[in-house]
């Protein structure tokens, strides 16, 4: 008897070539916005998540002389020892506590750092605790590994800060480790010392390990001092810091970042990293040292300017009719929310295609914020001013109701 | 009753930080010898596996002037549309088939095409098919993920080539890639046209992927023309291609590799690649335009610098009691073998310890060969002049009957 055409037809789909594990990973929601703006005409960009001030002349210089004078090669794999050395002295000056080259990894960017970190670690039948709304990362590479998902939600009215209780009590027999991200992409929320200490004490008691994503750890308002898990942990046993050039010296293009753990598990990230991407580039590599040597003079600037663009954020979407903001304290977005009930990924389509804006629907960063909209102040003041007088007309069109 | 200590010990124990597929990674037998050779003195090294000529001027000069350019932020996923661009003019070019922009992703160095290509496609239940030796990353990231690798033997007696008639007698019902490498690292061996086609007539008609890893491509001697998958295969469903600049430019350090394949497939690996590295770096991407409008000057000195070596060392290999070697015909290693039963580690430590000559043992890339050297000639005649005549004295005092 001939097979017929549905039997063929079963056969040829049933052996997909992917990894199901891959299914874990969305369509991400900035690369489908980004997408539709770029065939589009005078668009103002509230979306990208990249500083828009040039890298310091020191930082491209170092990098021009790296290369001129030959550094092309490869470095060992935990990376170049100068920058291995520099990392180390100025995190132990910064946090007053001692960590050698040996505690540190450097990676292509803080994405391979958190990508090592995370699938490191996850495994079936592990529990991990990720804050919602989240950098986009986090959940999807912990199912890729077959960990399961908690997450614990924030909220605007409350300038998103994370209830560290909320945190404890979803800590579970089979709870593997808690995602921190202070500051936060995409809320721009600072936590609190009181936070982290009250998080990181129940997590070193019940061995749960913390991996915490500092990127943001130079873009922090106000004159606050920025809080670390690494200045408030009380050994390194059960911690992961991920961070990176990108954000603080506007190096993103150059994909340095870097991991900060136990010995013990940055020998055995080494070992994975190998395989992941051998080593990171090595003129940048070169840069970054020059970017921790070069003294404050380019961050202070920054941060000044950002400031700047930060109020006159808050007061705009004050001003805007329908968006509940609040005032971040760190990193360079704002994720205001739209009334209970209102699909941002709606608003955020309309907005862009009736008034050329482009921001990020909040459901790119977890499961409990559709009618949030992310907005990234990494842009001049004048395109903020710009992108306002568009969205308030709109919006005061608008009927949610 | 109170738990004893034994118990204690149980549950300290039994949950381990790492996912357990971490164990498939194991120690690089490379970064053992180097460490080692790392404390001694007055060591030459036939062990690095990276070009020893400094990277051509305009591509340096590239590099420079995207940094001083601004060039220091993101490229779009997929990589740097001039890069996309070049590259698919270059092998549309170079194989006469059409190959547009879609068809390729800018990786992190080969290293993060091949982590990406083979975890996406390993899953449990799946069959791989690898040569032995071979480059060392390929069968523990399809293990890491599940996947079942079957290893094809190769010999120095036969310079290496693998059979396709084994490869094809090894095709299981559930097999789902074969992964080749030509020319091979550790062996140098060039496999010709005729057994990609065999190879790849096989795999297609069966629906099994073919996975080609290429980086040496430009590393072929006496004249011969490279066959690549590229210039074997009727369509690309099926196939995925991974090349680098850093053996071709000795850009090793700049880290910019790519991969080819069906659009659909690039589609999904872009996904991926944004959760592994976000993106390859900006300003060494404009190096690899540079390195591909640059004309063939470089790589032709390149080539005849190398092949003075290979045909020197053969010579030297020849000379030497116990080692049987052959004429490798691309890349810049030879694999020379001990007599059967020697254990070539034990060898190559002793070599180390004894003469300082730094060489890489068999066992590193693959179950087959432990009887194996791997000698790279990415250094200077002089070097492996001296190297030999330490070696040759050495191996006639030996006696391993």
């Amino acid at each position: 008897m001939a097979l017929g055409t549905s039997d063929v037809d079963l056969y040829e789909s049933e052996d997909p070539i992917w990894n199901p594990a891959l299914l874990t990973i969305p369509i991400p929601g900035i690369r489908k916005m980004v997408n539709l703006a770029s065939s589009l005409e005078d668009v103002i960009h509230l979306s990208i998540g990249q500083p828009d001030l040039p890298a310091p002349k020191n930082v491209v210089d170092a990098a021009v002389e790296a290369l001129q004078a030959g550094q092309t090669g490869y470095t060992m794999d935990a990376g170049l020892p100068e920058l291995l050395e520099s990392l180390s002295t100025y995190y132990s000056g910064r946090y007053q506590r001692p960590l050698t080259t040996e505690n540190i990894l450097v990676t292509t960017g803080a994405t391979e750092a958190i990508y090592l970190a995370l699938t490191a670690v996850a495994a079936p039948g592990r529990h991990f605790i990720v804050p919602d709304p989240a950098f986009m990362l986090y959940a999807p590479l912990i199912r890729m590994n077959g960990g399961e998902v908690t997450e614990i939600r924030t909220r605007a009215e409350n300038n998103h800060q994370l209830d560290p209780q909320e945190v404890i009590d979803a800590i579970e027999p089979h709870t593997h480790a808690i995602v921190l991200n202070s500051p936060s992409n995409p809320t721009g929320t600072l936590y609190p010392k009181e936070t982290l200490e009250a998080i990181l004490e129940e997590a070193a008691y019940r061995g749960i390990h913390v991996i915490s994503d500092e990127v943001y750890d130079h873009l922090i308002y106000d004159g606050k001092e920025y809080p670390s898990v690494l200045s408030c942990c009380s050994d390194l046993d059960h911690v992961m810091v991920v961070s990176s050039f990108s954000k603080t010296y506007s190096m993103a293009g150059m994909r340095i970042g870097w991991l900060i753990a136990s010995q013990a598990a940055i020998k055995k990230l080494r070992r994975y990293h190998m395989f992941t991407t051998t080593v990171a580039n090595t003129p940048f590599q070169w840069a970054g040292v020059a970017a921790l040597r070069g003294g404050t003079e380019f961050t202070d600037y920054m941060l000044a300017e950002y400031t700047r663009r930060r109020d006159r954020l808050v007061e705009l979407v004050e001003q805007t009719p329908h968006l509940t903001g609040y005032k971040p304290e760190g990193a360079f977005y704002l994720f205001p929310s739209l009334p209970e009930g209102v699909n941002g990924t709606n608003v955020a389509l309309r907005l862009l295609k009736e008034t050329g804006v482009c921001t990020i629907p909040g459901e790119t960063f977890g499961n409990s914020c559709n009618n949030a909209l992310r907005l990234s102040y990494s842009t001049s003041l004048a395109n903020i001013e710009e992108a306002f007088e568009r969205i308030i007309p709109w919006m005061a069109k608008q009927d949610f109701s």
